[in-house]
């Protein structure tokens, strides 16, 4: 069967299904091919499960410290296979959600694998997409004749050459979705967001957690103090870290429920290693190579509106590599599909872009570390605001953790902001619309801030840009 | 002895310390005059404390209903003496901190009771500061010569006229700070902010709470659906609502050590009764009659500018009866103090200031409400969008609460917005930013908001307004 449209999304995850939603809404007729489950990566694999068994995690490490709030603290007793259920819980809903929407905007959904055909009977460009069942033999393609196609097709967990994923010794991310038990011990390869996360979760559910990095920081994109700060704080809930440790094929060696590995200063025997050394875009089968799109280190590139080398087709999200996140993806996503209803969309500028650490404490930051200014020639000057100088941080965590912000010296704009304390993740969306609205440190500063709340932060950092902080 | 300042500030508290702090960082010379302790309510006996309270008592809910999220329930041991300390201690750290700043900031810190004196050998015009001791009848009096002066007393609890304050049976919200055990049962009579604060507290801690309104609704100057889902989410933890429950005389007896209100519907013996019926000024003794200052209503009378019918003479914060919240207070007094310094500072537009309910769950708004609007005459367009649309939110409370935002129709401002769910009273920040700036909803709905953040909430509420919400 063949049928028309004037979208065709390649991938239902995040940036797919708001692409189809927003279509939807400029009146375009689109479809969406998916091959797994709509919500894709983040809402089965990422943000949203991770961050449910953050919530367990939080509620076990709260049980653990009752005792500094004067209630009697106890060792929680960890189900693990009810964490998981409730995340299930929690996915489904928002599962029956995204469903829901696509309904709801007269989306219409192939389940299939989406191919990208060249120049053809359907059309004289390449675009036209064939949605495969190569599961099941008899069923036949579909033909999806199109105006504009959206390659949407995210990223998958990248293994160490010398150490696949087994999903039993050697997990993945996904791996760690249907965890039925909790680990004794286990080794997080990578010190980036998603090893740290699971490092918290995994510590605060009982895990002995062992992080191997192989540079000299740990989030090596993130502020040097922000990344101390957090390596420090992380140690002090149990996590051992190993940081510009380099692996090889020599140093591991896998037993039948064990793996061990070589360090300097010895071996050390894991129950299971988790490897979280980054996500490598999907781009197989695609089609690709009936088409102009060029890749750049295997991410498909694309101009400021997302349009490739084929100017009817654009590629957003994960697989064309910018941040790596849920949240540009949609981004991305809305500007790709506004571009080609010639709405003449704002290009989207990344130090707008909010950047979160679920871990326990919170890490956020947003715009350019003092290495990236450095590295750029630009002067700044630095503002440090302890949480100690705000009462509802002190409460919420006896004020542990700090604001960092870097202010170009002459206009008071806000170049970057680094937090790390509770409610960081939550507190960076104020920095966002600060820096999408161009405000001045001095205008977050003068915006009045609920008494109490740890948002207060915000304001004492604006005002110690101008000299006229209060509390510090 | 005299002394000369260019300010004389009566009270310690939240505005008058802040009130120092700025003067100081204007070059001017400043005494602050505080008869307990720098701090004031806020910090002894109002924001700062009730809010460890309540992190105690959510951390006890939080073991209650664990099992959620496959973590095993408890029923949580509440130490009450620990509880208070650990409020003491965040108390103290922050005490500690505003002695400090008054250290650094050169101010002079005269521990009496200030009264204005009129015009006299040390002035021509009314103002100069008396600083008296009436504890120690040996203790001479400083006579405080000044350019200026700033009223900043605050506060106190407002008694029934037929239930007055006895500390142990008829309790007033001071008295709530040093609560060595958890009542069984408590009335609590007054279904504002201080009264449900507690209620909620003492919920979580285990009494049996009854709330008595006499109005027909809870939060009477918020929001209907607000109140109304904030009642309905009281009632899901355990707290009875009588509203529209009007008390006298004749319905209540006190016995020994119990109290016992006669409703409608029969007779109820509580353990303890907490009055919050709201506060009334200081303005006691303080030698207002010796100026020009007039009262309305009780609260002294100021401009814009905080100035009263005396030049020299300013008031700002809970003594001058504007909204009672802590962040209003030091916002009008860094305004008065710009003014005195002929800084020529904004006047403060009420409408951006936030204001929030520390209840489990939490609510926060800012703004208009619906009602006000109509009274105003003034159009609208109303967006609603429950927490359940958003991830972060379902983990944390399963989707519970709505946020609510009042657009102008015409310029799409931002007319109102109301809160109900986990992180309000931090959500609110940014709507605070948002009005400060005077964003349009389409710019808080397009500023790019992390994912998964409960702060998703206002980019959709903001997309909402302009029909283009992606996930309602």
């Amino acid at each position: 069967m063949a049928y028309e449209y004037d979208l065709v999304i390649l991938g239902g995850g995040t940036a797919g299904y708001v692409a189809a939603i927003k279509a939807s809404q400029l009146g375009m007729k689109t479809a969406v091919v998916e091959k797994e489950k709509l919500g894709g990566t983040c809402l089965h694999k990422g943000c949203i499960p991770t961050k449910s068994m953050l919530k367990s995690a939080e509620v076990a490490n709260t049980m653990k410290h009752a005792g500094i709030f004067g209630i009697g603290s106890v060792e929680p007793e960890i189900d693990m296979g009810k964490v998981q259920e409730r995340k299930q819980e929690v996915v489904d809903q928002m599962y029956n959600g995204v469903r829901h929407l696509m309904k709801k905007h007269k989306v219409d959904v192939f389940n299939g694998h989406g191919r990208i055909l060249g120049p053809s009977i359907f059309s004289p460009m390449a675009g036209t997409v064939a949605v495969e069942h190569p599961e099941d033999e008899e069923a036949e393609s579909e033909i999806l004749i199109n105006q504009h196609v959206l390659v949407a097709t995210g990223s998958h967990p990248r293994p160490l050459p010398f150490l696949p994923f087994d999903g039993s010794l050697v997990l993945s991310s996904d791996d760690m979705m249907t965890l039925d038990h909790i680990p004794s011990r286990m080794v997080i390869i990578g010190g980036g967001v998603i090893g740290l996360e699971f490092a918290s979760i995994l510590t605060d559910l009982g895990t002995h957690v062992t992080v191997v990095e192989a540079g000299n920081q740990i989030i090596p994109h993130e502020d040097k103090d922000l990344a101390g700060a957090l390596k420090k704080a992380l140690e002090a809930e149990g996590v051992t870290f190993r940081v510009g440790t380099a692996l090889d094929e020599d140093r591991i060696s896998k037993g039948e429920d064990a793996i061990t590995l070589q360090f300097d200063e010895g071996e050390e025997t894991f129950d299971k290693a988790l490897v979280a050394i980054g996500r490598a875009p999907n781009t197989e089968d695609l089609g690709l190579g009936n088409t102009k799109i060029q890749l750049d280190g295997g991410y498909i590139s694309t101009n400021a509106y997302y349009t490739t080398k084929d100017a009817n087709i654009y590629a957003v999200g994960d697989v064309i590599g910018n941040l790596q996140l849920a949240h540009v993806a949609t981004k991305e996503a809305v500007i790709a599909v506004e571009h080609m209803a010639e709405k003449r969309p704002y290009t989207l500028d990344y130090t707008t872009v909010p950047r979160c650490i679920y871990t326990h404490p919170e890490v956020a930051s947003i715009g350019r570390t003092e290495k990236e200014l450095k590295e750029a020639g630009m002067e700044y000057s630095v503002h440090k605001v302890p949480f100690a100088a705000v009462g509802k941080a002190v409460i919420a965590h006896g004020g542990k953790g700090f604001g960092k912000m870097l202010v170009e010296p002459e206009t008071k704009d806000m170049l970057g902001l680094s937090l790390i304390g509770p409610g960081a993740t939550e507190l960076i969306n104020e920095a966002a619309l600060a820096k999408f609205l161009d405000a001045s440190a001095l205008e977050v500063g003068s915006a009045i801030h609920a008494h109490p709340s740890i948002g207060e932060v915000m304001m004492e950092l604006g005002l110690d840009a101008e000299g006229i902080g209060i509390h510090v």
